[in-house]
């Protein structure tokens, strides 16, 4: 049976493609979920998609992921810097994790350099845009 | 037609009256809101006001601000100091805002003395109580 | 009349049990709620039991408290660093308020080592697994 | 008896026009002063404007306060941040103090962050430009 | 036979009920100590009750507990906040510590925020009062 | 004609293997740079792969990049904490440049969480052993 | 001849008696000043007493006290904790330095815990009030 | 009847005239304490002086003073920079308590510079050798 | 028409040959300005040279030089390190700034590190002494 | 005649062999004084070994060292860090210092990397066990 | 016989006219080496020029200068805010130091800030471009 | 067979008896070559001495001791500061690493008193000159 994928983006990232498409390009979240959604059929896996503003909702889905996937790939966003009880949740929930950010955090302001989320991830990938993802796939798939 | 204006009140706001009100004064959420409309009104305003305790629910409407609304008053509460995501709405919807606060937050605890709104504000009013949205209205009527 | 008890606990405790157990022991929140049901019942509490990942929730449920609750036992979890708002709300609602934590919060990261909720609480107790909601209920007890 | 209002500025401001127009503006100090004694009149206030880059010599305006006028609105300049002494000058007056800057000192450097003068004043208005010190007067106005 | 437990208290406890009874209530030591010796016998246990203002003497004590208790509950006053030394020995001895703090030292300065104590204690109470050792020994009794 | 991609690897990256197989793998750095060119071929880039231990080395063969190749992937090892030097080597050579790292460095000690080549590379990788170069390629190529 | 101490008072001593007299006390300047000249005289010194507000003054009368005076009682208010040039023309003028300060300043804001002419000083005297003068006197006249 | 001071003076004071005595001076303590025990005699005031290496010794000193004398000259040496129990303890006592050093010790090494005594005490007096306890007991006398 | 350059210099710096020569040689002020005037000379340069321990004189001096000289060689002495207000007269007077240190400042204590006026300069000069001044001016006259 | 040397342990170092031997190894505290005496005897010397919990007890010990020693190994245990009194008593007394500890301190927790007995040893040894002491030895007895 | 001046330069340095020109200008290296010789030659100096990426390298050149040249003028770029070693190796060698760097450090990173080669040079010299060797040259003429 | 040692000096060690003698006393890195040599032949052990001024060939050497030697002595000069690639060598390297400094580093500017080397050493010798690499020999022996 397909392995299967948790694809979680936090705060803001339903305003891609609006939102300082200097920092983040002009792609949609649409477009992004598309991508993925390609790449894990291109991979084998299954996968499941979910965007959330509500720090309380993205720790909901972590914790249901229990039994339900194999592997989270997510984009925190504003949480990653911000947000311990995500690191709980997903250090909770014991699934391998792959952090991903669309622009290179650390060239940006210094409160973005920090995520409480790499503390718990297998790998982290940032500043690669959409591909972010796609990588993102193929390592979790590696793992799996 | 009449610009319109958001007003947003963070966490806690809706206790105004019954909570400290050495520090907050004795006036509710309520009659705070009915000084706001009044004054919209005498600028020719149109104003909608929403309280939430919920990060992600200000988050929301902060975006959904976007094609609704001209400008955004917002007293985030002790979200001002902890939100990034709040920060990067803000950023993302591209609207001018206005940040108030009751009192004077610079003469509070340490803790307090560091927004993460402000970075994204046109403009600061603090320690001037329910007057500080009157102005905050003129303000923004002005920039509008 | 009966002693009310507002016994609020925060993110990811609804995961305790499966949740890294070398650090938070065996026990089920389930477990522990049936415990504080019981000592409330040796005391003559009354007891009310409420778990959240999201802590707009628990504001709102803190807020409420207010005439119906004559105290607070709290155990914020990640919450505890973080929430300036859950701290604010603790203070605003004026109950006298327990911290709790499962854990010996200062043996573990540093960023654990700082509570905004211990700077309103009456007392705190850590380290103790399920006996420390216990104890609270007898101190709180007492305060009543 | 009309209520007096002093109005001081500090060091630079009377280069208001010619420095740096892409932060501060392009209105020059004396239509600043025109728009404050303006409003005045509206509101039925007394003022006095005055402007100096010596820390001394506005020291000693604030002193002189005493007795003479009701009320300080006071755009400390740089001095915001480097002079105790005027910040102790406000508090030994004992007058009703507004703070006003041009523009959004939470925007620019580290520096301009923390104001002595803050701690010291009723409320804090800025990033709204001259309109900054006709809604400071609006404020005082109510306070008197 | 009898579970034994050493109950130490450190500098200044001795002059509990004299100093600042607004921080720690006017129970003197002697009716703390009684206290406790009747919250014993009631678990079944024995304790010892020691205080001194020397750091010296709590660490020979602590040391000469080893083969003597079954556990320790210490009160270390100020050098919870200065003794690396208390730490070591308690580190050193092995037995199982709880620590105890009659007033909240969170809400208290920042000096009083940091204990050497907790980072080898099973568990702390703090801001219980005289309640806090009769929790401790319920606590240590569970643990024994 | 293909793009060409330089590839380098820093201090102790010889080592792989043998140095802290339970942090790094047991993979050879033969083993490594053999996956390299086999994900080069199959994307139509050519390779050159080095590695050295001298800062100095590192950057000369950084500046000859230029002319010679169109990107490059740089694992820095210890200097991408420590070398500034090499910071503004790859700002001087203007290439894109993708940064590697086999392990989650933060993770790991706090003197790794910070990267100087991080503040100029288009994109970072890390966490993810082997696979993170191929990665890596896969990123440059869709860049050249 | 007499040897001469010039007594220099920084800035807003002259607002002494009105200004916090629950910090300050309720003696004014000219009490100080009166007082001091008292003391000179029991001593057998000459004593020369000025205050300023201004930062610039205050250093030119330290520069002339070379050649006019044998020793420097000064209590330099604010600037005392901002004021490096005052730091450096005391040192530059090579006399004896008393520093006084009415309030213990270790008891106040943090701001205030840091002196530069402290570090230039002879000895300082803190929190005596108007006694601190006198024993200054006495200090210097032994030194003399 | 005579008001009764009791003089201590803390670690290696008893070294004077022997250790560092460019730092020192060459006076002894025994030189020191009949200086204090003239000056007293002079004012008319009992004194009784103590001096030990040890913490606990100064602290039980400190506690015996209350209704044994009527306030505190104490010399803490190098427990000034470490001793918050000696700072409880001068709290508990609630005698008016003068600080003194022989040296200034703003001039010496950072660690120096922070004294837990300085919080609790009226005045402190640093610089001015043994003059500044015979300076001490004159301000102490003024405030009995 | 020749070229102006205006030449400040900063507090206690009218104090030279007195002041610490083993810092600042023996040269005096007067001796530099001629060394300064000769070299204009040389350089077809019109130099007018002011010294001032008014740190408001300064910056009155600095906005007069707008329309009267062609660049500013300022010597800010203590001023450099605590002065805002003098490094935003500098930005708003617009004119090319060289600065000069007659010590090497990074050699002396670390409160002289860090200069506001560095951060508005076109380059420092420190260390050289006189020659330092001579050397701003040639460095001028290329950019004029 | 034979030069003597005073050999001080300090706090929790009679709990070696008991205490954590996984840091400390399995060597009692008489082992190490008898393998100590050994080698003195080996090299001519006297030696005197002594221990205490207590700092005020090792600050006369150092003190009385004088006239009856000519150098000092001293393991301060956990007071290295924290005392400044043993440090200033070292210093006071004169003698040459050795500073040693069992384990290598800069690999344990970061409160022990500091140690206030370095600044007035003339060496320090660490991390070699009981044979630290031997090598102490052999490098005092070069220094006398 | 000509005094002889050793010219170094450091990292990236070789890549000036390449290297990001709205920082370091279009001058080429060998273009100042060029303009370093006429100067040399103007003051009846000798020079050597040498550039390195390497740190050792850079080293070895220093400690070599020993008998051969009189005085060092160096640019270490990068190596300044991170090589202690070269630090080392100008202090062990003796010559007059002078540093210089094309762009003013001070407007850049913080990284850029703080150089270790301050701390043992004469002088510094930044943000005069090419201009800045020149003037070097002339002030460690002078020195000569 | 006899145990093989290698002994690696870093940079400006090859200056000693030139460089700061007041610091490292006058012996010669050869003296101290052959002291070593003495020592190690004494104990039956073999040496290499090795010194250099390359960050990147301390790192080669270490790497090939790998098989080669069975301990290494360091000194790593300014390096031990700075360089976490020679930390990473030494770690990957596996062997038994004692780390000597002939001055005792913690009485030095602060940038010296933490090490990176000490992080990987077994243990830690400083302040005894030459003597200190022929104790750590001893130590390395008893180890091997």
């Amino acid at each position: 049976m397909a392995k299967s994928v948790l694809v979680l983006n936090g705060p803001n990232l339903n305003m891609l493609g609006l939102r300082e498409p200097q920092i983040y390009g002009t792609d949609t979240l649409a477009h992004i979920e598309a991508l993925v959604a390609e790449e894990a059929e291109r991979l084998g896996l299954a996968v499941e998609c979910r965007q959330s503003n509500h720090e309380g909702q993205l720790i909901d889905w972590i914790q249901q992921a229990h039994g339900e996937h194999h592997g989270i790939i997510i984009n925190p966003g504003a949480y990653s810097h911000t947000s311990l009880a995500i690191h709980d949740a997903l250090k909770a929930v014991g699934l391998p994790v792959l952090e991903v950010h669309l622009s290179n955090i650390f060239k940006r302001e210094a409160f973005r350099h920090h995520s409480y989320v790499s503390l718990v991830a297998v790998g982290v990938i940032c500043g690669l845009g959409a591909t972010g993802y796609r990588l993102a796939l193929q390592a979790l798939n590696e793992k799996l």
